[in-house]
Formats: C-alpha cells, structure tokens, sequence
C-alpha cells in the first residue's frame, strides 16, 4: 500500500481523507490514532484525546513516512503528548520466503516511528514483554539524567512483565533514534532500534514536499536457524532497510521537482553504511545532532551513515525513473545466499561435469564465467532463505538484495506506480550499437587492440 | 585522582598550587616539570630550565587533560623547548584483572601528551630501549622532510639502544599525535602512539572551560596470551580510550555550563570508531589539519573518527548527570569475555540441565533468555581477563565495557564526584508506571494487541 | 615515464609537444587521440576527429594525471564526444613479482580515466568481451534513468560479444566514476571501475596546477592463485592505488608552492580508506555529488573516502621532499605477505632452535623481537608473491606496501625526480643525538626512570 501522507498539511484541507491518512492508523484500525479526525480546537482537554496523523508535524511541514513501518499514535493528555511502547519477541518478515525471530516494538522492527514537535512533552510508556530485562534510550535527545536509559547507571532496568515511563521535554529538533540500553549487543542484534523524529517549531530550510525515514541494519542469520546471531562482528549476510532485504523493501514514490527529505538512521551492530542514490545529487542538512547551516552543507551522491548516528539528505530529482538506493559495500546488495558460495570463475570444470553426469545427467558446475548466471536460473535454496539474488525486472533479472531500495520519480505518482516499473520513453535506453553508426563514429570492436587507449 | 588543570590559566595567580599541577608533575615527582614555579622573565637563560604546567598553553587558554595519562614535561634551553620519549616495553593494565605487556612511551600507552603553542621551536630526543628498531612519525605537524620519522625514507631507524633527536618548528595549530613508523603494524598494534596538541597562540572560537584528549585504540588479547596479537586485521576484543577499558576508564568531569573541549585521536590499527555522548550535542571544531571555521561546523551527538585522524569537539553541558561517553559499535561496548560466549537465546536446554544436574547440581545453562543476566551473575572468568561485562553501578550491574568511560557534569564539581555516581533529584528518574496514571493516560498493557500501533 | 601533461594549458601554446602529451597518447601510440593536434576551428566536422589532450580540459584548467593509468581518447563526431570502453579480462601485474588475471576496461584496470567538460555531450560505446554479461553505471553522474545502467532495472545486461551505446549530456560538473553494474560484487571485485572526472566550464575555486586521480582498491589473493577471491567480506591482502601496490606504484610529482589537487576514489568492495598525507595539510572541495563551497570546507591531513565516494582534496606543498601518501590502516599498509605470519614476538625460541639446528645448521626462529627485521633478510616467498614488506629506500630499507604511494615535491621537478629520492639538505635528517648537546639539554638516558614523566 502506497501512504499518501505526503502532502504538505497547510494543503489539505479538503482532501484530509486521502492525504492525513497515517500509516499506523492504516494498518492498525483499532489502535489510538485517529482517520484525520483533528484534535477539538477548543474546550476542555478530555483525559486522553488521539492525535491526528495531521498534527504530528507543525503547521507547514508534512509527517513522515516510514516505509515497511509505521508512526506511533499519540494521545493528548493535559498537554502531554502519551505513546506506548511494547518491547516483544516478533516473528518478523525480511523478504518473501525469509523469516526469523526478531525482538522489536509493537510488534514490529524497527519499532514504530516517533515523531513529534520541538516544545513537546512527551510522556512514553514502555511495556516489558521480553524474557529478559530492558531499557530505552533516546539516542540524540537531550533529557533530564534520569530518563537517559541506561540501564545500571540511570535507571534500574525494566524486569520482564513491568511498564516504566519516561518523561521529558523535546527542547531541540532534529532526526534522532531509540534503542534498548540493556545487553545491548544482543538486544540491537534482534532488532531493538527505532526513529525519533523532533520537527522544528517552524521549518527549517525550503520546506519539503515528502519525508521519509529508512534505518540501516546488518544482521547474522545461519541457513536453517530462526534466530539471529547476536555474536557476530563482521560476517553479516542479511543487509536491511527498515529491516527488510530487497526485493522486500517498498519503494519511495515521489514527483519530479518535489523536495525530498530522507533521514537515514544506523543502529545497526557495526557497520558504517555508504548509502547511494543514482539520479541525483542531495545535501546533508542535518545529524542526531541538529540541522547542519545552509553555508555547511555538503553535495555527494553517497553519504555515508556511521554505526550511532542519522544523515538527513534532501534532494530534488529531476530525471523521472526508478533509482535504485543501496548501500555500496558489494556485499551489501547481496542477498544471503550470496554469501554460502565459492569462486568458480575461471575453473576448468570440464572433466568434472563429464564425470558427475554420469550419476546426475543434468549436472553443470556453475559460475565458471562470473557469477551473474546464478540469478537467471532460479537455483533452488534451502527452505526460510533468499535465492542467491535476483528478482525479475522490466529488462531481466535485477541481480541485486539486501540493503537496496528504489526512488520511483515520476511526472505524476499515482498508486499503480508503486508496482510498476517505469516506462522508458523510446530511444532513451542504452541498447545494442548501430553498426553503420559505429562505423561513421570510428569505433572498431575487431580482435585487435591497437584502437583503443 | 582528578586532575586539577583546567581551570583558566588566566584566572589562576592565587591559587597556582591548586590549578596548575601538571598530572606529569604530579605522577613522576622526581621528573623535569616544576610545580606552579614559573620560568624567569628576564635574565639569563639557564642551559635547561623546567618548563611549569601553566606555560603549556597561551594564554587564556588551558591546558590539556588527558585522562590516565600524563603530559609531557619541557626543559627550556636557549629558547628551544626540549622534551625525551623512551620508547621501552611495559606491563600495562587495561582495567583491573586484565594486564598485558605492551610497548610504549616512557612508561606507558599512549605515551605523553606532547602539548605546545604555535611558533614554538622544540627537539625532541628519542631514546629507543626496544629489541628492535623504532621511529617517530609526527601526524598532522608539517615538519622539515628529515624529521617526518618515515623509516627507509626520511631516516635510518633508530637501532636498539640509541638516541636520535628531532628538531622542528611548530608553523601551525592543531590536534595531532604521533606514533612509530618502523615495523608500524606490529609497534601501533601494541601501542606506540600518542597526541601532540598544539595549542594556537591565539584563541581560534569562544574559550574553552576544560580541554580533554582521548586516544581511540583496539587490540587482541587471548585470553592467557601476555602480548596483543599484532596480526589481527577485524576480530578485536580489547577496545580502550588511552589504552583503558571500562570500567578502567577515569571519567572526565566538568560543571554545568561549562564550554569542554574533546580531543578524540584515533590511532587505532583498522576500526574507525563513532564516539557517542549522551546528553550533549556537540559541534565538530577541529581535525589533524587545524581548524574547522564556525561556518563549516556540523552539530552531532556521535562522531565518527576514522584511522588516522582526529576530530575535536565542544560542547557546553547543560544537564546535570553522569553520561555516557562510548563507541555506538556494539561490540565496542564489550569486554574481553564478552566475545567468547555462544548464542543460546531462545534454546531449549531443559532436557540438557536435568541431565547435568545428575552430575554438577547447581547446573544451569545460561543465556537462553538472552544475556543481560550473565552480568549479575558474577560469572567465574579465567585468569587475566575482565568479567563477561558488568560493572556495579547506581540502580543496578552496568553491563557496558570496553571503550567507554563517563561525562560527569556537576554543578559545582569536587573531588568525590570522581568516584560517586549523581545522585538524581526525586522524580526524575525512569521507573515503574503508576496505575492510575496508566488509566488515565488510555495505556493498556493486558494481552491484546489491538491499542498498539 | 613521468606524465607531463600537468602545465596550465593556457600556458603551453610554445610547448604543446612537451605539456600536452596525454598518458593515453604516449603509450598507445596507435590510437584514436592526437599529440598535441588541436582540432580545426571552423569548416565543416569530419566525421570523426580525434580529440586532442590539450582539449581535454576547459581553457585554464589543466587536464587530470592518472598515476600508473590512461586516459580515454575522444573522437569528436559531429559535436558529440565518443569514446569506446572495451570490458575484458587481463592479465594485471599489482608490483613486480605479483600478478593476477583480472577483469578491467581497455586491457587495464582501473579502466581509462573519462575526461569532459561541463556540457559535453558523449557517447559511449561498451564493447563486452567477457565470458558473462555486463553493463556500465556512470557512479554519480545523473543521467536519463535507460542510461543509468542497472541491469535488469534500466537496461537489459550487455550479452558476451556485443556492442551497447549510451549517450548523455554531462550537465554537471564534478569527480564521478564509473563501474559494472551486473554481477557486481564479482566483476568489481575483479577490477571493473574507473573515474570519470567532469571539468566546470569556469574554474571552481583557484586554478590547480596538477590534477591527479587516485582510486583505492582491495582484493583478496590467494598465494598461488590466478585470480581474486570475489567471495572475500573482510581479510583482503592486496591493496592497492590504482590497482597498483606499493612499491609498484608511480609517484606523484610536484613543484613546491604549485597548487595540487587529488581526486580519490573508492570503488574497493568493502573498505573506507582514511588516506594520509604526510608533510601538507588540504582541504577536501568536492565529492561525487559536485563541489563544496568554500565555507564549507574542511581541513584535513587524513581523509576518509568510503565506499562508492569521490574525495576532491587541494593542497599547496611547501616543504621539498618525498611524502608517504598512505591509507593509515596499519592493514593496508602491508603487502600481500604481510597478513601470513603468526606473531612471535617475545617468544623463547632457544630450545626450539637448537634443535631444529640439528637438522637445519641456519635455522633461526624470526620475528621474535619484532617484525621489522624480516623485511631487511630478504625472507624467500613463494612464486607470485610480494616479499613480506620492504623496498630499498634512501636510508635503508622502507617498510611499507600496498596502498602506499610517494609525493615528490621538490624547487624544480625533473624526469630524474621520478625515480630518484630526495637529497635532503645537510642537518635536517633526524639522526643520533650528540652527547654534549644531550647533557645540556639535561637529557638523561641512564637506566633510570626517575627523569621521564
């Protein structure tokens, strides 16, 4: 489903129908929020009154997007903003055909997107439903000592079955996080982080027509175990955006010549993720530290997002298309069977195969020429796992997962676009050279080398 | 103990015996520093005078602290200030119960802080007391090519048993450090490095109330080994700040309100650590190649500083509290103990223990719940190695280690706030939700799930 | 052979034998670009015109120097500049002595420097002489999305044998690069990168007067293998500067007082390089997304390029000399040998040698004070591999490998500069310290410890 909350809020006062929609009322019809239903303007405050999906960004600025996830609702209660999180053990979905036991929040990893307004007092609750021990930290956000959440040295931890609440006042913007703050290596592993989005009071910069949040994460999941590994440092084969692996990522929708916000979040174990985009070219205007000054920020076309901290990146495409986002360490547009498998290239398999066909007459050693052939042959994997790579495209296989996303541009973004790939207008696509024009260009592609540099 | 030099120098006159004890003064009594004796103005200069504490920096300006380490001492002669590393092996203690013999600098790892003013002329002699030869590369300090300290390239390699000298001008500013450059993966490994502050002449940006250096480094130690092992390329399982691991980190403690200077140097052998501060956001001032102008500086709550470099940060505390200081990778966070343990969350290992308490009664398998629990339970650890992780803390076991240590912000600082945790005002401290609140708020922690979003 | 092509064009018109003789050029003497034949001014456009070097850049600004690489040859055809990439597999030497069969562009890797100016329209034609497919991604330079080069996504993959042609506009100006995009981890892993550095039309900033690229790399090679392990996440053991390892690397060399800029670029697989330069402090002023404003800019003498990122950085060297430019990763530092060693330092051998001397009257177990000394003995290797470290340097043996290359700076550079080391000036070389001068420092180096801090 395509959540339309992407509008900016000043706009819609007619269409709040379609436009206010947020998407934890959408996916979660009997939770707190409200369906565009604004907060009474006046009279006295009821005890505990939903907060619309419209009014979780100031006025100007539109609420963000968290694509494969959702935003906690609110509840006003005299002033005070009241969320609720549920830490839990999950059965979590990274991709269709892989699955594994998660602990997150609300059901879900990364936990539900707070967002909120610089000046806000929020009151959160957070329910124990673990078998062990926990805690929250609210990572980039300046509160009193004591609501800091670490577990030992600023609070007792949560013992399984209690609800603690923290309290405090949002003083500063920014794109900050929340994680768990007891037996964080294990608690991290499992999938325990979430965003805390703080909008300023007025925007800061050109407003921006969309706002989306994606988390980095790298996880340790043997074939066959249900459970991640915890213990893992370096080898990690399932490389998520809001803990989803290519191609089980949705893609973000935009039109040609909006203003794009991304915050890009890392709680990820240990790895410093080189987020790229193909077909623009963005600045970072701000960190779980702030908003970085006009005169400081920096274009690149991949920005890279350390272990602890956010980048938030704006950009206007202008090219429409499908772009593919992705981190760029090779390893990381791979799906998990991509790491189980031994170099062939360049082997000469011949008497081998000759010999196995004898037992299996179908037999063929792979990837003696590359390893590309793999994602066109639909090789069987074990069960609970990811095909090598490869999901179908508009052209061929797209031999890329993992930590891969795709920026959908078009003139006007409609629902049928989020499925759909783009269509090329004729004679834009790189294709197969014209022989007399390769000739009138000069270019020889005989055996010889001589031609070229 | 703390360290009392960070006050002014500026506003010190009556009080020098108490602002102005260099910790190398303090620590080697018999050494060159002098103690609050300042240099003569006028007169004859004597052929080698001490140089005081309070002359390290310009005024105005104060003098570095380095956390469980020391500065190194100046003689004054002919104008030129002269200073001596010995570069010797050492039994170095990470935090108690965990020691190794490392190589270092007079004594220790890191060796001193070297700490000087722009403009000012130094020669610095090398003695090497190593089995084999050795080097001193100066990071970041433009010098004269003949005493950048490259072995094979700019010099010969000091051999075993001698003294070299080194002589150059300090031309600009700057956060540097040094390190050997002989056999460089081996002598960095086991702990060859340290910072070299320049201070300007003048202050660059608003003065600083504290100024901090704090060297970033990762080792592997077997467990029963004596010596890190200088091969490891990605498995550490040491992680320090000048070479201590928590909770053998001496924290660092300022008042409120203050303007604290973070020089963070990492000279590491591979990891590029995400500093994270709880509490503060901070801006970036200053790298090894100076300084950043106010219009270029990011804010951040965590910054990454990879190999090779230094980042300075400011920042002023505005909250009261003991924060967290620590690299957000989580395995970073861990002590030795903490990476030679398996996964057994979510097993079932109850056929396993009755089966082992026919045996050993008071078996258990631990960890299933997760491992949070392995830090209170005083697990026996083998000789020479920390604890699984767990430190006692305030409320409960603290379960961080490694490279961490502890912001500690006062409102009036003493001497016992050094080792006491803060002591929280009533009802500013996370803990269990009242019930009524709870009624109140609409939050409902029974079975269902429908109230969440 | 030392590139010349670094003078200011403006300033060649006498001399364009001399200043405009392109890498390409004077090592594929065959091919398609001239020497120093600028192209008619007016009448009518042969079909296909070769481009030459000193076009290669806008007027005032110096084209771009690939150290140990080629840059592409245009041929001008109607107001379109086309090129022609050819991917094959090569056979690559990475030093004398190690040598592997790769995949690359042109016969070489990293492929042909892409050289054009701001508004250029090229066209590119990808010749595939690969056993598998491929296709071609222009890393940073927004394209239409059918010449953005996704396989699968934005095109169909270049089948083993055929031509494909892309054509755009460079509509910005900036240090891009280019790689496949099909099979990726493998075929990067086997070397299919290269940079394509787009002029502005007007100097951004103050004019350079050299304008190197450097790309960073690692891989990992079996002693004994043909060809890279593409399977490989973490322990690599080659690493390299433009698919080069020291000491096969061509050094860079520059006038003292010129203005210098390096453009870096990361298309390694995993790895993000803090590369280090000794004697000069810079600023970085562009990146893969474009240019960064003056204000903006940082001083560094260490600079972190990531994955998938360009790092534009300028200096102004003042002190002659030979300086190390490194990546500091101690790792990285090292050749191939280097990383297959166990750690015996502060072993006792004693026993173990005398009997092993039984058999084997010079056997000596090495490494024990250090490691250091192996790369002074020569220590045999196997074939097709790089001694453990060590090159003959002025002093005496330099210790350094892989990702390590050297900038000359001297008063006037000459061909002989290229291979020759620096002759320091008598007096500036650190050296052993004088007795004399020792004892009026007050420098003791007696047994004792009292005299250190």
């Amino acid at each position: 489903m395509f959540r339309r909350s992407f509008l900016r809020i000043g706009s819609v006062a007619a269409g709040a129908a379609l436009t206010c929609a947020g998407e934890a009322d959408a996916q979660h019809p009997g939770g707190h929020a409200s369906h565009g239903k604004p907060a009474p303007p006046s009279g006295p405050v009821p005890p505990s009154t939903p907060v619309a999906r419209s009014e979780f960004a100031a006025p100007g600025q539109v609420a963000v997007v968290t694509p494969d996830g959702v935003t906690l609702p609110w509840r006003l209660v005299g002033g005070v903003k009241v969320g609720h999180l549920v830490a839990e053990e999950i059965e979590h979905v990274f991709a269709p055909g892989l699955s594994a036991t998660a602990w997150g929040y609300n059901g879900r990893t990364p936990g539900p997107t707070i967002e909120a307004v610089e000046g806000d007092r929020v009151r959160l609750y957070v329910t124990n439903r673990l078998p062990e021990p926990t805690s929250v930290h609210w990572h980039g956000v300046v509160v009193p000592n004591g609501m800091d959440g670490v577990s030992g040295l600023t609070q007792r931890p949560i013992p399984p079955g209690e609800t603690f609440v923290y309290e405090f006042t949002l003083r500063r913007a920014g794109t900050f996080m929340y994680h768990s703050h007891f037996d964080e290596m294990v608690q991290i592993a499992f999938g325990m982080v979430g965003m805390f989005v703080v909008h300023p009071r007025r925007p800061l910069g050109p407003p921006v027509d969309r706002d989306f949040v994606l988390m980095t994460h790298e996880w340790r999941l043997e074939v066959g175990a249900r459970r991640p590994n915890p213990i893992e440092m370096t080898d990690f084969n399932v490389l998520t955006f809001n803990s989803k692996a290519f191609p089980g990522t949705q893609p973000m929708l935009v039109a040609r010549g909006e203003r794009v916000r991304l915050r890009l979040g890392n709680l990820g174990p240990m790895d410093h993720h080189p987020i790229h985009i193909h077909g623009v070219s963005f600045k970072t205007t701000g960190t779980d530290g702030g908003f970085i000054p006009p005169g400081a920020q920096v274009p690149e076309s991949t920005v890279l997002v350390p272990v602890g901290s956010t980048r938030v990146i704006e950009f206007v495409p202008d090219e429409p298309g499908d772009w593919i986002v992705h981190c760029h360490m090779t390893h990381h547009m791979m799906t998990q069977m991509g790491h189980n498998i031994h170099s062939m290239v360049g082997a000469d398999t011949k008497n081998l195969d000759e010999r196995m066909r004898r037992v299996a007459p179908a037999y063929m050693t792979m990837g003696t020429t590359g390893m590309g052939a793999m994602t066109e042959m639909n090789m069987p994997v074990p069960p609970n796992s990811l095909p090598m790579r490869g999901t179908p495209g508009p052209f061929s296989t797209i031999d890329m997962g993992g930590m891969v996303t795709i920026l959908k541009v078009r003139e006007r973004p409609s629902e049928a676009d989020i499925t759909g790939y783009y269509e090329h207008p004729p004679g834009t696509v790189a294709g197969q050279a014209d022989a007399a024009q390769m000739a009138a260009d000069g270019v020889d592609v005989g055996t010889g080398n001589h031609h070229r540099s």
